[in-house]
């Protein structure tokens, strides 16, 4: 029989009590569940709304049951609907009239919205120090690769010759945005419910400030009926998941594409990196398509909140229940996409002469030489013009731009020197662009050390703590 | 070590591995796994490909292994990537090198979509039987309260009075364009993939028609590429759930909104409703809601799998194993919301005093006084303006149409006559709607008998067979 | 003032009335509007309902309407609302107080329904028509190259050669399972909701079954209550353009790729290409691109609507309005992606050389050299274990599989004798995959014959006709 | 012919020229782009890349051509593909040779981006704004209406009596987090790409955060390929709107449930009704279904550009040029949405009787009388099992609570005194739940100053300045 089946003839069955039941993940929630718990007691037992000795033995009751959870020892009955329940049954078991106190102004409206912060919080927290450590590796491998050229590409088409380390660095500040997003989301998670209880507050002179304190929330939300049917902060937090896993499937596409045979720019270390079958030859970068497709589960989790939540009207409506397993699926799978990510690319092989040798061939240089004729005072869109005939006299031949004799230049306009060769050097091309965030090399130095800064500020804090307990 | 490491120096570590592997959500389909493992053996033996003692040998082990598995015997290694590997090294192990020539001629690319296309059609076939069990539910309450009369509604106001059951059959109708949708579904998972291969088929002399009738599919894919790249019948039984939550979701906002003090039409059964932790009044109905939450995570399990497969190139990526979780999740939360759905309606109180008290109560008969008007010549447009402004006359006395004297009609318009009292009895505005599809009495009756024959119609076949084995 | 004026005090100002209206997207179906307009004015004459006269006065007026907005001669009013308010507004200033009585026995709410179906029909009707050109032209440029040997990949990683006709088919029979969807959304479609008035029917003597004649509908719906709720047949709608975009979306991935500068395999003609404002050697497959993204926002479109109708109580509420511009968008956008895309292949060069040279090259031929020693007796998985070795001796060196001696073969395996190299050649290893569905010529050829005849069967009906009108 | 087609032998035709143009959605950023062309000008004849006299002129141009769009008397040309092109063919017919020094050390890469993120930021600003709007209306009839009680629910069951003003503030503070995403995506937007170039930054000397303080900007992007592929910022845009819309889609479904007749707690103005075609009566909340409705395509437009990001590789995609329409449809339909929910919250009646006679009605007392019993020393537990078997008493005879005698309770409990009566008055019942953010007078009274004081802080800065010009 449920807690709440005073006024109730006849129990439902099994399965629906299977389907209404959100223990099986619940469960992941239960130091949460406990550590708030035993701040409300200790709140109880100071305002001398239950006893000290009531408040002491809850405490302690509490203790024993997070002990037993923690060691896999707690038996779990199938029919608690929830964690709640779970561990109100095991308490009054354990401690008898005085576990029947516990509930004393409090509801689980307010008490769910409590262990899901308390959980979003640490899950956000754990998120941005893998999130460090990924833009630790990228920095380590564009810092180890520094001054290897590579094709840039736009439209996938080669564009312009850059630094490999200056494309891998494009990713740093993409998770940086990321954990910017991240410490969002935690932000937003962190004020407390606690007090609100079923949706209008209580009669009992709770003190909200000290569990507050005790939990280590920044603040009481200050709106009983949107505590308990607030849940922005899990949308903030599968929205930080779902654009971190966008990166992520931007930064996978190109592990494909560069160690497909056509490109060759890097070789995936075996570890990363699986078999065929059938196909005895094939070693696929199956870690980078699964993190990409992954991406999908992730929009997916989002979709699903925003879904749920749509037009619920206040104050909080079981629908919320839904709310949690897309939680735990999305942060879960951020942090394994994020710690494979780390893996591959810390441990991945860059073959520089592949990547200099698709930057110097062919057309890539068409932009320098346009810059050469609008620097001896073409107008640009001139000298587009004429280098674009240039590349069309190239490719009717199946020449580079570097297979281009001056007299070749000459004929396409004569403002070309001798001097032009030097522009076609890719590396040369590449170093050219040192404006503050260009590819050139002193420009990327600057951004190594900019990283490195930006690394250390956010890196700083987030070692997610244990859960304030006792 | 996995099968496929011969090229490989380096193990994957456990992280890694666990990423990578499908086991834990592929053992939910270890019965199509085998079946296909058997209906191909059996066609190597018949070809001559594998000789007929190690074709029996195979069907045999394999019946085993599946005996095993279905009595929880199976101990299952961690160290199999996926369903495939375990029942492979499983057979081995049993049967020794005739086990490892049933992979002969297949991938594990042609033997994934082959499993996960018998999954899918049992999966609808299921769904399509809970389906018409919902749909007969709703038939019956429908004609267990012909005749009860209850306020229809736009925009949430009332507009006229309907019956009940012509409100509930309009779901009836909705669950029967689901049922369309589910075979559609179940006919494009109808198709026998095994016999691409990796991609391209194979060299080996197959007879993909004799796998096609004995795992009782209709048809040979005719592009091995496609065969094996291939998830639209899976995204089209993910659309065909989320409609169908769809339209869950719509009736159990009713079964919400007619359950609450305000409404008051039905009361649930106490099995189909839950208590609060702290107001001992509180009589929730949860399930209704929980399935209309639910409805976020179809509609995220669609939109997952629908960006999961975006811009993929051809033929197998990996990215395609997470199409698994989704359909086992979007089939198993429909099913059960389905199931809810039937109970919660079977089991439900219709006040029928209330629905009529609110079909008569002020303004609802409003339509049916400015026929009275059109049908004595005035058009159709000016008695709506006449009767608007009776409207307004009443509202502002806070009065219904019916608490109005025969001369304050015919204040309105002279064209009134004493003969408008009868038009304004809830009973009879519903009643007097009998073209085709309306919801006077014998457009319902005869709306139930064709409910009823479509039931029979689409009741008749999916009972879903057990996979065809040995 | 709007028509719908009588009960209310005051006008909603301006940008009420520009949020609250439809026109500038219900402009789109006037054609619609007024078919069914003449459709319910002459059932209305044909019924006694309305005199014979006002019927013709109705029928020509509206006519005269349609022409005038064929014509763009119209006067649009800001004031009206919607479609529906400024044809019977035109309606009434032309032919008088006739015009007034069309709107007997008809709501706005039957009426938005049967224009919305007319329109989705129509819309299906031509995307099934331009699903079969593209088609049509994928299969032109199949036979266009047959024999061009490719490699085929996995995991985008060289798995075994295929012929290019084969990859390109896998697209034919991926738009065959977009035709049958869009062939279903415009079955779902034929269904007429005129008689339904605003959700219950109506006291009027209608013959349905005469408008669904007159409109060219397959039936009536048998609900009035569904027939101005439902909005399923746009969802399919919607449904069937996401996934026939996700295919694109590969495609045009594949495009992409293709025309990279390390691919090769295709040049993309100038009119399917653009360039750069800055890199004048840019040559860019824009158009793929942009089919790509479109993706988008045709899943944007889905969601949107799936959204929306999520949770609505019967019958008609107003956030239906929302569905037209999704449904408009998707069905504009997925109609100009299959012409765009049918353009760029009919006219893009295929460089069969840079093709077969990547087929031939480094280690596709590995399976086939397994599957010799399979067919010498080695069991298969011991055979992928042999070669996996010599494969990874090959890397070590740098060497492709045609690159090593009989001797080295030997080394690896007794089992190979010097018939080896006759299995390294490409063109032949595609060859020899001819069980049905796979890559060789013969099924190849047996495959375009397939697909031949199923175009013929679809390609059959589908010239959407003009709307019936008078 | 586009400017870039020197290296292109034919046009585009008709059809693909208006599929690839973006001009139809980028004119409505014609003032953002001429500002950054201004702002590139000045830095061009700053750093002596120009001559002084060909800055001057161009800078003179492009006012010119921004005050010819701002009076409506630009000449736009079918055959410009994009804004950009526009603004610049335009500056060159006006001064010649200097209009095609325009483009130097720019790319349209870096100058789109420029531009979107320019009209980003003033979108984001001008949605505060609107946003501060609502919030103060929500604060000016909490206010207004402060000791109006109603029945608080959860699972739309009735719970607890609370204040009418407590249950409007949570949507306060809803639209307050609001306001904190939309600060989040303006600040996100606050960074300049122009210098970025094409992808690899530029060879001439730019002076990047020279255009920054003219564009206002905060600092500069760090990375020239995150420059031109970045997008996030407008996810975080769309975000924010998104779970605005969520937030205004429960308040719209209150707005729609309080308004029926069932309800009865509001009535809508007549400005933000509508009436029915049909059904004279009719007052449709249209306004708030539209509301709730258009929260649809804004998940729609979320999910379009997270699906059109998905996958791409770096740097500019042309997929990229989708971003724009939803950026525009999310944030117009935003701030439409909350402009109709301030007149129609700012407008309606509030039926404070029939609030109060719903939150006194039945059991809504059921807590406090459970509170009752606990605060005499019974356990909760307990007290909520007693007060259960109460209700249930009270259901069967059609009674509530305050219909009870107090031997009837006295019954139930012994514990009971006379003084039971006094907890059974609603308004003594909403007003004892004083602790911090609860429902009592003196709770509401200080969450109404805090509101006040946030709103002021918020409220204060985000005057959308125009565009810096000159």
């Amino acid at each position: 029989m449920a807690l709440w089946s005073g006024r109730f003839e006849r129990d439902v069955d099994e399965f629906t009590q299977r389907f209404g039941a959100s223990l099986p993940i619940d469960r992941r929630m239960y130091r949460q569940d406990i550590a708030a718990s035993i701040a409300h007691a200790r709140m109880l037992g100071r305002q001398g709304i239950v006893s000290q000795e009531d408040a002491q033995d809850m405490v302690e009751g509490l203790s024993a049951i997070r002990e037993s959870m923690d060691q896999g020892g707690f038996v779990w009955d199938v029919g608690d609907e929830d964690i709640h329940m779970a561990v109100e049954r095991a308490l009054t078991e354990r401690i008898g009239a005085a576990g029947a106190r516990l509930h004393t102004g409090r509801s689980r409206n307010d008490q769910v919205a409590t262990d899901i912060r308390l959980f979003a919080k640490q899950a956000a927290g754990r998120l941005m120090e893998e999130n460090c450590r990924l833009r630790r590796t990228i920095l380590e491998v564009a810092q180890r690769h520094m001054g290897v050229v590579m094709p840039g590409y736009t439209h996938l088409q080669h564009a312009q010759p850059v630094l490999f380390s200056h494309h891998l660095l494009a990713y740093f500040w993409m998770f940086t945005r990321d954990h910017t997003r991240l410490e969002a989301a935690r932000t937003a998670a962190d004020a407390n419910p606690l007090g609100a209880a079923a949706l209008a507050g209580t009669t009992y002179p709770l003190d909200r400030a000290y569990t507050t304190r005790l939990l280590g929330f920044d603040h009481e939300i200050p709106n009983s009926m949107d505590a308990v049917s607030d849940r922005d902060y899990l949308l903030d937090l599968d929205y930080a998941c779902a654009v971190s896993m966008m990166h992520l499937s931007r930064l996978c596409e190109e592990v494909v594409l560069w160690s497909s045979t056509e490109f060759g720019f890097i070789t995936l270390s075996d570890s990363y990196s699986t078999g065929s079958s059938i196909m005895p030859q094939k070693k696929n970068p199956d870690f980078a398509e699964l993190a990409r497709g992954k991406t999908g589960r992730v929009y997916g989790d989002l979709m699903a909140l925003l879904t749920t939540m749509k037009s619920l009207p206040l104050a909080y409506n079981k629908d919320l229940q839904e709310c949690k397993e897309g939680l735990v699926d999305a942060t879960d799978t951020l942090r394994d996409c994020m710690a494979i990510a780390s893996g591959m690319l810390g441990t991945m092989t860059v073959n520089a002469e592949s990547m200099l040798a698709g930057a110097g061939r062919g057309l890539t240089a068409a932009t320098d030489v346009a810059d050469y004729l609008a620097k001896k005072g073409m107008p640009f869109r001139e000298a587009h013009e004429v280098v674009g005939r240039l590349v069309l006299y190239c490719e009717k031949r199946g020449k580079g731009l570097e297979d281009l004799t001056a007299d070749e230049f000459r004929a396409a306009s004569p403002l070309f020197g001798d001097d032009i060769a030097q522009d076609l050097d890719p590396a040369g091309i590449a170093n050219a662009r040192n404006t503050y965030g260009g590819t050139g090399c002193t420009a990327v130095e600057r951004q190594l050390d900019e990283a490195q800064e930006r690394l250390k500020k956010d890196g700083r804090e987030w070692a997610a703590p244990d859960l304030p307990m006792q």
